[in-house]
């Protein structure tokens, strides 16, 4: 049984919550919040008992192994190094990190410590994104693909009217690359490989991020287009194509439906497996088969592109303008 | 009822007269042909006993009031000019030029000899695409437009071999953007006006002409990208995105469903009509009452959007490289 901390009090905090405890393999041990009320709160609806307001108090704490983290991505640096230094493993909500150099700090820290690092990119641990994966080592030559996750935030019309959510804030490292992009390009890396050329065709909202955008990612022989927004609702599959296929796939979110379909033929081969439920737990289950030293080299895989993801979408922010704080420090 | 004189023996004629002769308007007169077994094999089909082999001759007969041009693309402006000093009504297929200079040309000659010119671009007839149009017009702001014209032709394969067919050469003026890319911009053009902006990420094929790509046209609040393609092929609709609705359109080749969904609440909306089974009938109905002296305003504003959207492929295919035989000249 591997005891968590965690340090978030948030909706997406109780979901992981409930979906790691739901393995058996986890207990939830301490809850951090700035805020003693939060951390009750929270804690309440999950029978602990145990808080902490101090950070470092929490992560030296003897009883949790583990510090599962979902506070706002610009905190994520800070706390996930704090964590490490007191040799605790960490699972963090994507996106884990703002720039590749805080990605290279926390790995360097989590080697040093003995400890493991993971970022909480969900989709990637599904058995269906597997299968894509493999899917597609499998075709000969790929001719394209337009990649969508176009899903509206209700929080938009917030900032409409001129107010300033945690998800869209610069301070925060909000905006619709960091928030939708990440799960976009993790896919596309998985899929695809490394891309020779990227660009972004961004939209700005007035706090200065980003609400929706085209990302196009070039390849020696083919293009990927990946359509992403906070603002619209798309409905449509992402399609990979080949000369003789194209693989259907709904969606990039939570890949439930994947489909072969023969275009001169129109056969069509159902490849998906019925996705669980609970649409966070084949995370946590691989978080703890690696923990048992299981599964390593797909450990490292997913930290290399963990971070190439992070170098792309600083590459593209850094393209449309959109600084963070923490680009103004690694430059300054 | 009108007299017809087709140029072109190809699949597309014999579709497009069988639509024709179905209105009980037309009445197919004379087959030209620059082989006269070409024009016999053609006409007999239809019960047709006139051939001619001379173009002069056949413009100028006396029992046709209109010609019908399928040639390949690159043969189009030359007909289309001797058919009009002939005082004779020209239906033109899309791509009815390859450059603006051309359609400058072809509407001047049209004007002087008190003639009609119609581009046969089928889908912008059909009552399912002014639905649309009337559809975006009530739209407070639109915030994107993502429109999925991917449609695999078997000759690709051909290409991929080493054989060069018309639709791909360079010669003809063929490729992805001049047959497809056609009827995108016709939609995209119809729907939201002209673009402040416009450029083609295009895939070339070793005929030096398009076989797909991704064209972006730019509006002062929004995208419009249209994926087109000879090689692969797409399932998907096309959307039409807006702060509380997401217009569902299937497809850009032909409009048979038109949703329109609230994204908050996922309520459907069907808008369209049965598409009827002929996809070449409502084109030859309007240009049948155009020629009565009916809808003269939806006449010129076709020719007007026909003109842009050649001056668009015009300037997307200068951006790739793609020059004609039509370019050079007017160059030099």
């Amino acid at each position: 049984m591997i005891k968590i901390g965690v340090i978030g009090t948030s909706a997406i905090t109780k979901e992981s919550m409930l979906s790691a405890l739901s393995t058996k393999l986890y207990k939830l041990q301490v809850v951090y919040s700035r805020k003693l009320e939060s951390a009750q709160r929270f804690g309440e609806q999950f029978g602990v008992t145990e808080y902490e307001t101090d950070l470092e108090c929490f992560v030296n704490r003897e009883d949790i192994d583990l510090v599962y983290i979902a506070s706002p991505n610009a905190s994520h640096f800070s706390q996930v190094c704090t964590a490490l230094k007191a040799r605790k493993h960490v699972v963090v909500e994507k996106p884990a990190f703002v720039t590749a150099k805080q990605w290279d700090t926390a790995l360097q820290l989590a080697k040093e410590n003995n400890t493991y690092l993971f970022e909480a990119i969900r989709t990637a641990y599904e058995p269906n994104f597997n299968i894509v994966t493999k899917t597609i080592k499998n075709f000969e030559k790929i001719d394209g693909a337009i990649l969508n996750f176009c899903q509206f935030s209700s929080r938009i019309e917030d900032v409409y009217h001129g107010i300033e959510h945690n998800i869209f804030s610069k301070e925060h490292a909000g905006g619709a690359i960091m928030d939708l992009g990440v799960y976009l390009l993790h896919a596309a890396l998985s899929w695809f490989g490394e891309p020779t050329d990227i660009d972004y065709d961004a939209q700005l909202l007035w706090t200065g991020v980003d609400g929706q955008g085209v990302i196009r990612l070039t390849y020696p022989t083919f293009s990927v287009y990946g359509h992403i927004s906070k603002q619209v609702q798309s409905y449509v599959a992402s399609e990979i194509y080949t000369k003789e296929m194209t693989l259907s796939i709904q969606s990039i979110d939570r890949i439930t439906d994947i489909t072969l379909i023969n275009k001169k033929t129109n056969e069509k081969q159902i490849l998906s497996v019925p996705a669980h439920p609970d649409r966070m737990i084949a995370e946590w289950q691989a978080f703890f088969d690696i923990l048992q030293g299981k599964d390593q080299e797909f450990y490292q895989e997913r930290l290399q592109i963990g971070r190439k993801v992070t170098e792309i979408t600083e590459q593209l922010r850094r393209q449309v303008g959109i600084l963070f704080k923490e680009d103004d420090e690694e430059r300054g």
